[in-house]
């Protein structure tokens, strides 16, 4: 069997209909040609910053060594905001310094992190509206090829956070905020399952003033509220409330920020 | 030219907001690096597993031998519902057991079908939400790097059917229904090209109270009715409606299950 | 490192919701197996041949020497509409002839223009609906697989021309049309950086009855009207008017073909 060519992943806002999504490819490719292109997610919302690091943390870890993950969901585009590329112990990201990388570096924490400035590795006669084509297709590619990281630019230490609720914990209840929404209607919360205690064997989730109880073994198995309400953890950790069957999303009134709190 | 990796092709209702499609496409690359992961749908509605299925009619015969179709459209995820690794002469078909490859197996047989139950083939600290990274996923992966199905669990020979109408037929007449609409408006029926003779030149579609001549030679030629839907055969050999240049769902008001009749 | 395959590019109007995309595939990876298919687009509104072609200009020119870019926005599908194979001096473009490269050959021209018609490099059995499957897909791959382009059919000179506004010019004005609206809500307009001498150092940008001052450096940066509009330069050379952090689209009532002015 050939060897395979080095893996970069594409985590962005740009959805499908014009040709941002093949612009970043073309780049990568004609600097990189071997390259795996793997398309990660592109149907960010856009400027969706939480949601891209939520994207990137559920996926990230499951990739092999030296994989380099681009994200691209970039609202400071066109200011002086930096470009990062950071490295973990196993891996490389690569995008802009606005918190995207947040949740992702909780679980692996970047060792050095580097600021793009080189130009000798990005584009010539480039635009102020498409740093993705223009720098951190490149970045990546010449990453993939084997540049030493530090070629880029000067190392930095303080990436920007992300805006992520701060959970409050006390003995026996934890407070934090939904976060999201998945596709199936399900409403992610901050809450993680590391946060609390193996040893509390049930508890009870407060949304609105609904109260469930939990968790739920499974979408489909576990205590569940009147109406058919589940609080479960979700596949990458986080607390989520869910209707199996139909969209929890539509009949709970709730979104990004709203308070949420489990009670034991 | 080198040898090309193996093909993994997938179709999922996952979309592309998250990190899900990214979380399998990880853990297929973990296990077999040189695999050539292939996006058929994503955007399949959320456990729809009649048009999962369709999807997979469609696509999977037109693959190379021995490519690998992993589908995960799951309502039944964390029950005990199975999961099957199924061979046909030609492909290997990974996915829950739930009917969504009740449609191409009508086209190619299954000739064993394996439940995937061996742990040491699935991902270790799995979830009971996302059996598509923790079990279809490596499973997939395992047997493109030449594992032998049967080491993945015990055979098996009743896979779950597909929800699909039953056609019934006459000496003059099919009945069927509705089963899709597509992104072109184009109303879609389970009545197939294969079951009705040769030999009839022309018949009249019935729908809600239209009538329309068929079947057309394209979308752009042959008998139409007033108002300029077209009846004809699609890509995949199935009965369609449409309104060249315009969407035939948003002015027959027909969906999933309405009965749709060919008289000759 | 291995010698990566042939690149091929597809750029669609089908979705993700059915099978076209992985049919289409499944015939290029079963011709040609070693083939790198890269997905640039495929939620190109249904049959809006003006956004596949200005997909196709901000993409192709990115991509390395002989990279194969197949097209299938098709509206006029089973029709006696010719199907082209053209030759630019670095690439190769495979799709219907009704426009949809007219952007890209403005700026890369095509040298030789081929009539797809052998049936020898065609699918056999094919439909009437599904030319991307049938006659594309395998001809882009036989291609990719080293086939003279001469082979295909007869040569041609005469593609049909791209519906696109004539951008009128004055001594201190030009004036063009609103061409697309993108995923961020910014109005794509006909007129091109090229088309304004660099002499210019400001202009004022009318559109219904606003006046935008311009150009700005980034959607961050530069003069803006009340209200935060700004006018500058996409990444793709085109005026456009954006609103930085909402939709320019969503307040400006205006789109395809609506007058835009440019005054210096």
């Amino acid at each position: 069997m050939n060897l395979p060519g080095p893996i970069i992943t594409l985590t962005t806002d740009f959805g499908g209909d014009d040709g941002y999504v093949g612009a970043v490819k073309g780049v990568i490719l004609s600097i990189c040609s071997p390259a795996n292109i793997i398309d990660c997610a592109h149907q960010i919302d856009p400027q969706n910053i939480v949601q891209a690091a939520m994207a990137l943390e559920a996926a990230a870890l499951y990739y092999p060594p030296a994989t380099i993950h681009l994200a691209v969901v970039d609202p400071g585009v066109g200011t002086n905001r930096r470009r990062l590329a950071a490295l973990t112990e196993r891996q490389i990201f690569v995008g802009p310094d606005n918190g995207v990388f947040g949740l992702v570096f909780r679980r692996e924490s970047p060792q050095r992190i580097f600021s793009i400035e080189n130009e000798k590795y990005l584009l010539t006669g480039r635009s102020t509206t498409f740093d993705g084509r223009d720098i951190f297709a490149p970045a990546a590619a010449h990453l993939a090829n084997g540049l030493d990281p530090a070629e880029l630019g000067p190392q930095i230490d303080n990436p920007v956070a992300l805006p992520w609720p701060e959970n409050t914990l006390d003995d026996q209840e934890i407070t934090g905020a939904i976060v999201a929404t998945d596709r199936f209607g399900n409403l992610i919360t901050s809450i993680h399952r590391d946060e609390i205690d193996d040893n509390v064997p049930a508890f009870t989730v407060h949304v609105g003033n609904r109260k469930i109880p939990g968790p739920a073994v499974s979408y489909a198995e576990g205590p569940s509220a009147a109406g058919g309400y589940r609080a479960l953890f979700g596949s990458a950790g986080y607390l989520e409330i869910a209707l199996p069957g139909d969209s929890a999303a539509t009949h709970i009134l709730a979104g990004w920020g709203d308070v949420v709190s489990v009670v034991w």
